[in-house]
């Protein structure tokens, strides 16, 4: 086991977890895919995104120069976060591939959710926009759009009702009042929006997404089967990302403990603040952990490095092997992530006051 | 008995099965409010109209002229039936009134409901709004709309999905699928349309309905108490018509057998055929009918000439008392109840087909 997690700075005991995914729900893994993917990024390398689900649609599409889509989303419900960065720069990485992409803020779903009226989200959203904008988003070779304003998207949201019994839907999401409904339909129809004729009609369409985020994924696809024959669509295909891990040691990084995850608009003295208290794969002990080595399985420094910030595979071994050989403290590591890091959010916000003129004229909002 | 009907040609007996409609949801005569409306048309001068829900809001605004609505619509599935006559009217009395008509097309519904495609319905659309407009409704005065072209509507339903719990939706519903649902949340986004901002903002609102619509008007009304504060909705007020009774004498005309209604669009020849071949309220034999008279309150002529067709009251009560003392056999009753229909339905075509243009260009439909 040890040696195992030595030669496999990727992680790959982790995604045992997700082995149950192959088997139970059909997510199939990716690994067989990588050699069929062009100039694969480091999430893709390093097995960040693990599974998919007719990911084939889209290679072949790419391979034959054909139209496909590629589309994901934000709730505007607060500032980028590291789970959305991932699913941007996925779709910045496919579209330069040729893909149309189109990337939705789910205002709707902000608001039957989280109770978060338009006119807040709309604020919201505009920083989020900026920031896929500058994570590389092209508006010339996509759309960007919100929920609430799209007409068809709600349409598509009716369509579909005709096709979802009660059972689905209180199997998917349990009881939920109608709005938390609607704004599953809704997504549906966000899905859906590249297939429909004002974009071109149906083509093979690749949502990246977190792989908690399945259950949408089926319900869509489902959705997508029931109506094919009279709109032509082709099932959706996802990529299902891990799940990084919380700065507090959580299983998932999420907004209910704030030390547990920072955003890329945060005040990059409050993100040191939280990398350098964060929780790690350190012994109790400087001498223990010379002796043992570090956990970088359960790490979130670690996470971060391999994830998100550090570029070079290379560089990720080495800190990988330096960590599980003891030479590599946590005070250290968390210095050297955190030089990264804030290096990364320093440069993104720079380049995010240069877009927010740009994602208020996309959004349409003075 | 007997002589209670004799003298009561309106047929309040039959109102007496609506009496626990007062005592259990809380629907309120209308018999004490009649002396407080202006110039009462036939059908709430004889109680074909019984009930209501704050009816005093409307009646209070007519008096101190102040904005107020009146709205309702019809399901485009098919012709102009004698149902959304009575609706029509009453919104057309109300608009002389004052009161500033809505009239809604409901596609969604159509769709969800009935599986009736928008391309199918638009064609019926046109054929309702033109009936709509031949019975006197004023569109410089009002608003007629698809909901599948409302956005603000659609925008409504989302709003109010927030407030509807899955145990409210199921119990007024049934099990259904969620398109159903969002149809009921849509027209709850019909009812308080007019008063949205676009239209002036708060104000009574009266919707008429068949007492069998009820269950969505409560289902509304509790929408517009839960979202008051916020939009400072009026209660929508409701007036409640008596179910007319099919002419194969089953208790509500339906289209389950098409001998059973008619529609104004019809051939004349076909619905004299129906309405000599009607089920009545006269006995057995020429004999006993001579001897017992007959049973207007258990006939569909009868309710025909005495809800839709014979303007003049005093009429009604010779026609009601002929028949209850045996001079008036079903025959005769049949032919001058057909002329009668005959000459208003022939009427109605003649303006229907001229307010078709009107109705096409209301409609956006070439």
């Amino acid at each position: 086991m040890e040696k195992r997690q030595l030669i496999d700075p990727w992680g790959e005991t982790a995604i045992e977890d997700y082995e149950k995914l192959f088997a139970d729900f059909g997510i199939r893994p990716l690994k067989p895919l990588i050699p069929l993917i062009p100039s694969p990024p480091s999430f893709i390398r390093r097995g960040v995104i693990f599974g998919h689900r007719d990911l084939e649609l889209i290679l072949s599409a790419i391979k034959e120069k054909k139209d496909f889509a590629v589309m994901s989303g934000i709730k505007p419900t607060g500032d980028f976060h590291l789970g959305a960065l991932l699913t941007a720069r996925e779709i910045v990485y496919f579209q330069k591939l040729g893909g149309f992409g189109v990337y939705c803020i789910a205002d709707i779903e902000a608001y039957e959710d989280n109770d978060i009226p338009y006119e807040e989200s709309e604020r919201i959203a505009v920083d989020n926009v900026a920031d896929v904008l500058a994570l590389g988003f092209d508006p010339k070779r996509g759309y960007i759009y919100r929920q609430s304003k799209e007409t068809r998207v709600k349409d598509l949201a009716f369509l579909f009702g005709r096709g979802v019994t009660l059972a689905t839907i209180t199997a998917i999401y349990g009881e939920r009042h109608m709005g938390l409904y609607m704004s599953a339909l809704v997504q549906a129809g966000d899905i859906m929006l590249p297939q429909l004729p004002d974009f071109g009609g149906p083509k093979p369409t690749l949502v990246p997404v977190g792989v908690d985020q399945d259950p949408h994924i089926r319900f869509t696809r489902d959705l997508a089967q029931k109506f094919h024959a009279k709109y032509g669509f082709y099932t959706p295909s996802a990529t299902y990302h891990r799940i990084v891990k919380g700065l507090d040691g959580s299983p998932k990084m999420s907004k209910r403990n704030p030390m547990g995850y920072f955003t890329l608009a945060e005040d990059l003295e409050s993100i040191k603040a939280k990398l350098i208290q964060a929780f790690t794969g350190g012994r109790a002990t400087v001498k223990e952990q010379r002796e043992l080595g570090g956990e970088p399985e359960r790490c979130p420094i670690y996470d971060l490095n391999m994830f998100y910030f550090m570029e070079d595979d290379d560089k990720v071994v080495e800190l990988y092997i330096n960590c599980k050989n003891g030479n590599l403290l946590c005070g250290d590591c968390k210095l050297r992530t955190a030089k990264v890091v804030l290096g990364f959010v320093k440069d993104h916000q720079r380049k995010r006051v240069q877009n927010l003129d740009k994602a208020r004229e996309i959004l349409g909002v003075n």
